[in-house]
């Protein structure tokens, strides 16, 4: 953590508040001014002092000057939080898990969305790193594609020479990182299929490359094989990760193999468009005639019609997890994030023929 | 817009690349590489250059130092959009809209998330003032709380003092605003419910500080009044602006006023509250016995049960003008943005006594 001594401040235009002022102002020393104010140091500054500094900043006007003191501290304040699609509420929930414990460090977190362009969340990693963010985290999946990783790689080396802290949310093999097990989740959902007499069983998944993907599709694939299944790559279909992509994706598939009698969607906002496919556009009955579950339990899942069975993952407690780890908040040894099986009414008996 | 002369780096840690050894190896002048590794300037650079600027950077491993930039510009390319929840889709559109207009101008956006807390606003006001954003998007509602606004207005007059711009996404009174018709919104809606025969309504809403819910409640009063209806305070529950809010909040309406026919939610997260509250607890049929119409039409309006009529804002235009708006890429005189009634399957016809 960066060594939170009173920074003298770069000259500003006249008349500028410095910190000295507002420590006298608040007969505190300087040191505690600038705790309470920029934040940083391992020492809790009480609530009685932190008010009367609060108070004789607004008083004063005084405005810290994040520069200046990035250049004395080599850290601001910032935790930047990269994701791959803010409209997506699976990163919506790590948020909103992140903010909650950086609020608790009084730390800014900042989003970046990169909409799944590699280059763009190797910009951003530039880009905080530049403005010495204190610490980085990765929401988003990694890809297979190993000349970017290699480049995000040497970004990431870069920003911890600097100091920062990076984590990860996802095994994507970047860094220290908050496991979420997408493959455990994925047998999961497969298993109930099976437990419901489902044989044929296809996947509508997201883009390839993704290795939360490739994982959640090993998770099902695994499964299955154990229970004397199995899922071909003729029962597989990649599409973006939206409802549009599981739509189209859900009428390709079963075009391509009407006997099935379950879609697994690797994600939610794919499994809705998978429902209007087969509800809308094929006028099939779920589950009567086809059962449908989807991936990540984000809030509006139990809104769909019908209400959507799905794998929930823990993501608002992944993010806590992945702001206490750099800030080593963290405990040593802590149990991993469990998944579960969210029941719901898009699930039922594999129809008889 | 800052002045991209070149600037010296300050001390870095031994072997740092220094913009000149970029410029010398790139072939270019130092202005030319800074304008591509630093952005600014009103003079474009052409693919070539930006090419081998990019490519010479990435060589040599060059990291702008952001914060001397920062002291030397007194702008980083940082535009900070502070929203109420990133949960909510409706901030996600705006924020999508925001950075597809960000990425032309080659900006970064960095979404900060309030929880509608208007201290935390203030304080990523300060924060981003002092980290020398170059500009802040406020894309939350205001509230009608007088002591607050004018603590944020004078938070804003000094980001403003520092060269930062500053646009709102819907007027609030705090600087210049890409307007959207929320009154005239619920207007439409109120009249659409009119048309078809409903004359008992009541309507589910947000916080009633919120100035965006108070806009969206006028509107359909003044509408259902020149109708020769009305609205009366008792067909009005204020809520939180979330699912579960809506389903308390249609639940105490429906137990004071059991006559309604129709129920107009301010948001369409609310709606999914209103519409489980109606169907799931209540045993009602939608829109047989009541009608239900929300307010967004976010991505998932289309999946709920039945599919939602709501009105359509375009929020990913308005985070895009708002962008415009702080890079004076906007024509002068825009159109306003259009509002429209997207009607589906949850409102119907009043049901006969």
């Amino acid at each position: 953590m960066a060594n939170p001594r009173s920074t003298t401040r770069a000259g500003r235009s006249t008349g500028a508040v410095t910190l000295q002022r507002v420590a006298e102002h608040a007969g505190v020393s300087i040191a505690t001014a600038s705790r309470v104010l920029h934040g940083g140091g391992s020492r809790t500054v009480g609530e009685e002092l932190r008010r009367r500094v609060e108070s004789a900043a607004r008083e004063l006007g005084y405005v810290s000057n994040a520069p200046a003191q990035a250049l004395a501290r080599s850290a601001t304040s910032v935790v930047g939080l990269i994701v791959h699609d803010v409209a997506d509420p699976y990163f919506a929930a790590i948020a909103a898990g992140a903010m909650r414990a950086a609020r608790r460090q009084r730390l800014m977190i900042m989003i970046a969305a990169t909409f799944r362009d590699p280059e763009l969340e190797i910009e951003y990693v530039r880009s905080l790193r530049a403005q010495r963010a204190r610490a980085l985290l990765l929401a988003g999946s990694g890809t297979d594609d190993r000349s970017l990783t290699d480049r995000l790689a040497a970004e990431l080396a870069g920003f911890r020479e600097d100091g920062g802290r990076v984590a990860c949310i996802g095994e994507r093999g970047a860094g220290p990182a908050v496991p979420l097990d997408h493959a455990g989740g994925a047998a999961r959902a497969a298993t109930e299929l099976w437990r419901l007499g489902h044989r044929r069983i296809g996947v509508v998944a997201g883009p390839a490359e993704l290795l939360t993907v490739q994982q959640r599709l090993a998770g099902a694939r695994q499964a299955l094989a154990q229970l004397g299944g199995e899922l071909p790559d003729s029962r597989v279909v990649f599409a973006d990760f939206t409802r549009a992509g599981g739509r189209e994706a859900a009428l390709e598939l079963l075009a391509r193999e009407p006997g099935l009698t379950a879609v697994l969607a690797l994600n939610d906002v794919m499994a809705a468009g998978v429902l209007a496919a087969v509800q809308d556009d094929l006028g099939r009955a779920v589950p009567g005639d086809v059962s449908v579950v989807g991936f990540d339990d984000v809030p509006f899942a139990v809104d769909l019609r019908p209400a959507l069975t799905t794998v929930r993952l823990p993501l608002e407690e992944a993010g806590e997890r992945a702001v206490q780890l750099v800030v080593e908040e963290a405990p040593a040894d802590r149990p991993p994030l469990g998944v579960s099986l969210v029941v719901r009414d898009s699930t039922g008996p594999a129809p008889q023929r």
